[in-house]
């Protein structure tokens, strides 16, 4: 049985500027793939009310989870929230719940709880909050989309929220074997190993050090056994 | 007149699995906003023959240049090449002028110019070479599609090969000004400066510093005085 799948999407214009370089994606790759979630696709675009709608649209009914990183605080160009109601046909409005949890939180140092601040309690009906212990704010699930902020404690904080209600799969195994050739030489009776064994997924990423080429070949599957027997036969063939 | 569009494919189940850190989409964007290329949209994919083919045929349609990263090197899991050819329905096969490249190249260091390696070779009929000044192996630009390296240094390299060839439209300037308040109080005059002004884009970034608030607000457009009459107004807004 193969694992669940999932896509993310990063939204923010700074992210494709150049401006920022983004790190959430990152993280959540290694978080899905600890729990035996393959991350298939993951698509970064601006803030464009109309890009937004048809990514969510496109990427929820592909994958069995989606996640979404950015555009959820309080000025202009967070328009993620209205983005996934209309993209799922949503009414969306501030929403008690969520307005009582920012109240709490500003209250305690405190802030205003004006109308900027206040659009953060804008939830589609019927979505699920997820817990933001980081600045109360919270995010949301709606279908199979888990809305996340962007700034990236904030997103870790509530990633870690998250994992624990999803259902995983098999996690992924790997072993790495470090070979001091060049990808050239290591191709031909590596091709064949990856053959030998279309279980598992075996990647070469080549690395030149101190004017020495060589290349770490990473083998990753389920199954403990299968892994270790071509890592035998991947160090013989190159010894 | 609006700016060319560009789209980034980044081919790899290694940066999906979080295994790898990507840089090159950082990189990339940086380049083509100093030279007013608007990046709209990054995908990131795996080492999949019928996804990479599906995305490469969107995205060149959709945008006025496609760059891709990653699965031209000589083992069994670099498949773009093969990819692109097919997504343009072109004959691919080891061409000539790149096996050249690739035979002077490793004759200089006495390397076998073997079966695997001569991989690199294998570039689509109607394809122009793209320089690889690093490890000689070349990129290829079929169509609207620009088909670069994934190690950074070679994509870096080959960034620089191609900026030259492309048409560039006004470039982006931008203007920083940092507000020592939550954005929960910048929100509100923000949003008016961003309404009086629809050419420019005013986004907002915070950060929390020594437990305090403050939001970075980068005020983009390609008029710099427009851009100086938004800084004064968002500069007296919050003095």
């Amino acid at each position: 049985m193969s694992n669940p799948t999932a896509a993310m999407i990063v939204i923010g214009d700074e992210i494709l500027s150049g401006r920022t370089r983004d790190s959430n994606m990152h993280h959540l790759a290694g978080q899905l793939t600890s729990v035996g979630i393959d991350l298939k696709e993951v698509r970064v675009i601006g803030d464009e009310h109309d890009t937004i709608v048809s990514a969510v649209q496109a990427l929820s009914k592909m994958y069995d989870s989606v996640f979404t990183s950015g555009g959820i605080g309080p000025t202009h160009d967070d328009i993620t929230a209205d983005c996934i109601a209309a993209a799922f046909n949503k009414h969306i409005d501030v929403r008690d719940d969520a307005r009582a949890i920012l109240a709490t939180h500003y209250a305690k140092s405190g802030t205003q709880l004006n109308e900027a601040r206040l659009r953060m309690a804008r939830i589609p009906d019927d979505a699920t909050l997820i817990d933001n212990p980081v600045s109360a704010a919270p995010g949301f699930k709606l279908e199979n989309v888990h809305v996340m902020a962007g700034v990236p404690s904030v997103f870790e904080a509530m990633v870690a929220s998250v994992l624990p209600t999803l259902t995983g799969g098999a996690p992924l195994i790997s072993s790495t074997v470090r070979i001091d050739r060049g990808e050239g030489d290591i191709a031909g009776p590596l091709g064949q190993v990856a053959k030998d064994h279309p279980a598992l997924s075996i990647g070469s990423y080549p690395f030149q050090k101190d004017g020495k080429y060589g290349a770490h070949i990473v083998i990753r599957g389920v199954d403990p056994v299968e892994i270790n027997e071509a890592v035998q036969k991947i160090e013989a063939a190159f010894q």
